[in-house]
């Protein structure tokens, strides 16, 4: 029987990046998409890629009814996101891929963006959205947070390392470069093309970026103890695509392995063989991962190297291998999509 | 029943486009990948963005037994496809391609690829491969020529004009822009990252780019009388698009009556309502092709402007919705993916 | 002596091209830089890659003192630009970057702009800034407007050619392909990478750009009779360049012997040898203009090409031409630069 | 009086970009252009850009005559350019841009480069050309060896903190990301623009990229003792420029206050203020380097950035203001263009 879906931010990128997976998904119908400061507008006006589609007009999200609705994505911005998902039916299954709901402490919360919380009964609530980690307990949860996108590579990368105890806590260092589209449809002049086209920089320098909340939570998590991390992100000339590159202390046939032990049955995530390093290209536009590992010349010492597409794996393809689980759906149904390249 | 195939030139960008389709494609099943160059490799080596398929190795075309394959794309450069393709089992079906099938007359074809043809009697068999306009041969054919991927642009615009009559036959221009993939995998200064990015321009010009014998012979042949178009193609710095800008005499309101009419069933052309131009941006990575009509200020003439992937429906996915006909499946089976955006 | 210049608008890219030319000029010096929302700001916090230079900062332009100004370049929005300039010293020489003294005609700067004209006087002084067509009366003009970078682009392919009868006037066709600078440093969804990299349009079809009120004007006086041409500009992914494609009526060779004699002494104006045409790429960041002439495989029609960087000769390289000859500095002053390639 | 200059190896981009630089340099003349390949060819014709200039056509180096040359600068690939160089006159003042002379050790050239150095009496006499920190060898020297690009980034960042004590050197970590351009003219698979554009990765992981026997030999210099870092660099799609992620342990404010100590006199190198980071696009085209230092998160650790743009600044700019110290011409004459942005 074929799942109703509503999507709250539907005017987005990641909101469009949904409707392009469930297009082709057979077991999910678009029902409702949410978009207030478009309400009125067709998708077709506004992401007229998506006109060969029948869909649903752009509404108010206040104006959805979500009673015959079996899961709904929401695509808002943090802090919005908490409002609106506060004011939905309490039983109504969610999949937010804000930021609203990732971290579990509200300090932490507080900490990292600047305001209190208003739903903290529901930050405890919800369930951690990185599914290879967490697949048992978003198949019975009713709110998943999906991760940041450059979380979610960094922890493909650390999380086996840090569990399989194969690589030192105190000197991990995670240079990571991002293409554009994970800043969004926002309107800001480092993001014009003439501005960024030719041009690449750090940003969030020194350890200050958001996503380090979830790196903290988890490593430590894992680890059990306080584990810091140095996270230095880039922006590039490019539209799609996270490249991380980790510089961890550890044997590399030993990192190689618990990657390879971690990601052996995953559809998603596919370790290169030793020596092997990733490329964006391969895998935009795609939910596949690709993790390669190389020894440095100084013993001890090796690199891991993580690509994924930032709107697919990192977000919107996430969410969607989410709310598979969540609706007792194939997980990897309207995933298998291959990268486009070139 | 799942249909067995396989694909010739499988290390080139078309044929690495037939795979990713084909990968969700739930009749097909590839048997047999040939590539001479890269024989022994895997797909994965060649393309690493292949590699979570379970695919065959490429083999070098004359070990390959056909025995077993329903259809056989063939992705290989002109003048080898026809040697090729004159070697397969005669009963073979087969979509090529390449140029070698598509000018009917083999005088045309010497003039415009400067070599004697050396598979005239299949030249003769072979049915043009623009699909919305050959269908019914198409699902008869056993060999079908792909068009080429400029050509097919153009044609989608001037077939149903010419064919309604709307608009004047003598100051037809086409002006086309491109980009780089259409070129191929193929190593040349021009193709470089460093010379291309930021630099556009025309090439071929004064009408001498080969697609023209296509236009010639079809264009001729709708009309029922000589018809010779200006056609100008240029290179961009982006990896997938074709956006052909036509100048027409002609009423715009008539234009685009005709063009609607005849691609109100069409499951990928998308006619857009009048006034609105389309971008190639909207259409990556897809079989869909979006065609615009605008009146110009002076009296008479307008202007229609058609995005469409050069990789998809201007080759591969063209190719693989004529397979769908020929071997009697749903012919938009496989081929429904949204665009990639952004 | 060293020529004391002002340059309003400065926090804009034409007002940072302005800057970028003139800090190698030996005869000039920049001593106010106008930007009213940036008011306060180092040029160098605005605009980092001018950070070597000593710079005055960016004021408000009614605290500049014009006293020991010797020239003011207005690289102003239009309309702002008509108020600017009317209440600045009568004496004062100034070269307008905007679209406000382009059009001599009152109702047609009211046609193509929308608005009237607030400044009716100076529009009938100012001198039209299209260097080697208005040489001598910009040597004498105290205020000249720049013209549109599109407008400079179709000139320097069709004035010689109206001027020596070598084409038809009722069929000319001008396909233009511009970089994305040309839009300026405004912030809109288009401009953003992720929207417009590897995605390009037409946009203003059915010639209904601006700049079309400049070609009427120009063109019509050329050829004491009215011409309008066909004019659909298209946005292309890179930064800088404008590549125009004109479709003519004529010969070839006469219209080759036009160009070469029009420009056989312009030092920034090149003809290529027949039968080559020019690329964005070679004239980037460059005050120099390339155009190629191709005759077509249909008798008496021919092709020109031109390419050259809308931010340099299509704008502040212009302004600063004319600047130098309204101060009697040597013309090329300042503007030998090689284009930058790759 | 004007020097005659002399540029082996012109065809390539390193070479055309000597060019673009002499030719606005009022104490420099190109009076040969060698390049074997393209013997017989025009500049023009090779490079279009600079067919404005007046230039001797292309010739091979046997050909030419050195005895009028002041200075020769050698733009050919490693092992050809001691091999050339081997055989010019002995008195000639050359700036090498190669990596022949780089190395003073012949066994570590042997071991970087593969094949044992055949002018190992050249190798001892060449001086390295860090300008900054060989200036006064450099302007006594006949032969100087230009350092690599990402060798030089890589310096500039790390010499003064070395040479001041302010960090730690057992856990240098330089991550690296390069435009295209540095990988020349050569015509590879990944470096098509299909390939590369939209896609990022590392490669030579491991510290094995052949630069790293530059840092060795330098770092472990000004240190006295063996100094081993990590380098990894990564290809962008991006023309030119260099930015180099530095992570280093040690108080982020002794490390601002070395570099800008060592910098504060230096007219190409611009430490940020404390805080600030460098991007690529605020030195295309250009001479300069910008260097920004941010204190991490974690106590005793920091990170330094820097931007320069790999064929001005890290190779031919570089070559130049070497050029002008051998030719006791003011060292920043033809430099000082403004980098070109956007």
């Amino acid at each position: 029987m074929t799942k109703q879906i509503a999507i709250l931010g539907a005017s987005g990128y990641t909101g469009a990046e949904l409707v392009r997976l469930i297009a082709t998904h057979p077991g999910m119908e678009i029902a409702a998409l949410g978009a207030n400061s478009k309400a009125g507008q067709s998708m077709a006006q506004v992401f007229p890629h998506l006109r060969h589609l029948t869909l649903p007009d752009l509404v108010k999200i206040d104006e959805i009814d979500f009673s015959g609705i079996d899961l709904c994505f929401c695509a808002l911005p943090h802090k919005t996101s908490q409002e609106v998902i506060s004011a939905l039916p309490k039983d109504l299954k969610i999949v937010d891929l804000s930021a609203d709901f990732r971290l579990r402490d509200p300090e932490d919360y507080e900490k990292w963006y600047g305001n209190p919380h208003s739903a903290v009964e529901m930050q405890k609530e919800a369930v951690y959205g990185l599914t290879e980690f967490y697949r048992d307990e978003i198949r019975e949860a009713r709110l998943v947070a999906g991760t940041g996108c450059n979380a979610a590579t960094g922890q493909y990368i650390l999380r086996p390392l840090i569990a399989a105890g194969v690589i030192g806590l105190e000197d991990i260092i995670l240079d990571l470069k991002c293409g554009v589209s994970g800043a969004g449809r926002s309107l800001k002049e480092n993001l014009l093309h003439a501005e960024l086209s030719e041009g690449y920089h750090a940003y969030a320098v020194g350890s200050t970026h958001r996503h380090l909340g979830e790196f903290d939570q988890e490593f430590s998590k894992i680890a059990e103890r306080d584990v810091r991390i140095q996270f230095t992100p880039h922006l590039i000339p490019a539209n799609r695509g996270i490249l991380a590159t980790g510089y961890v202390s550890g044997e590399a046939e030993a990192i190689h392995a618990a990657l390879s032990a971690a990601y052996d049955a995953e559809p998603f995530i596919e370790v290169l063989p030793m020596g092997e390093v990733p490329s964006t290209r391969h895998v935009r536009g795609s939910n596949f991962c690709h993790i390669g590992v190389v020894a440095d010349r100084i013993d001890g010492r090796a690199i891991v190297v993580a690509a994924l597409d930032n709107l697919t794996k990192g977000s919107s393809g996430q969410a969607l291998q989410n709310a598979n689980l969540m609706l007792h759906i194939q997980e990897t149904e309207g995933l298998m999509l291959a990268p486009v390249f070139p």
